[in-house]
């Protein structure tokens, strides 16, 4: 199983309409892309003061590194990205092999 | 469902048996501390780039917030939180209630 771990920081002024659209379009995109095995996400509840700004954090989960290699260029994953890069004010990603 | 999930990146000089060490003491507080629900982790195999210089992920699934308020100051995570401390480049921390 491979987690692909999501985090992003919003620009200022982008409110919580698009904010909620862009949570809405992530998660649209587990219909889209049958090789997503699961999908979940939150924003940060953390209180140790270490999210590095980040606010939201999406798990999404696949069944092996080559699922996650078709779902990076895939086309609907694509225009999600080009749709919310005007808002982005800083991303992370980290994939691993669960143990 | 609250997701705790955990970043690290180790110091220059860093060895292998250090983290090693690490790795399993973390994966033990899962046995000492009845309230982890789930825990996994695994070193970054992402592809983007935008790691932010983090290698390992964790992933503490705890049943409320609750049960994370209790973790962070219970004595075996302290104790963690002391050893790692001197290897540690950086660490992010973001919490989630699973969506």
């Amino acid at each position: 199983m491979v987690r692909h771990v999501v985090l992003f920081s919003w620009k200022d002024g982008t409110g919580p309409d698009k904010i909620r659209d862009i949570e809405q379009s992530f998660a649209g995109l587990a219909g889209k892309i049958d090789l997503i095995e699961g999908f979940e996400w939150g924003t940060d509840i953390s209180v140790e003061n270490i999210a590095h700004g980040f606010t939201h954090c999406f798990l999404v989960t696949f069944k092996t590194k080559e699922d996650r290699d078709t779902y990076l260029p895939h086309p609907e994953h694509r225009k999600f990205v080009e749709m919310i890069k005007p808002y982005l004010n800083d991303a992370l990603v980290i994939d691993y092999q669960a143990k």
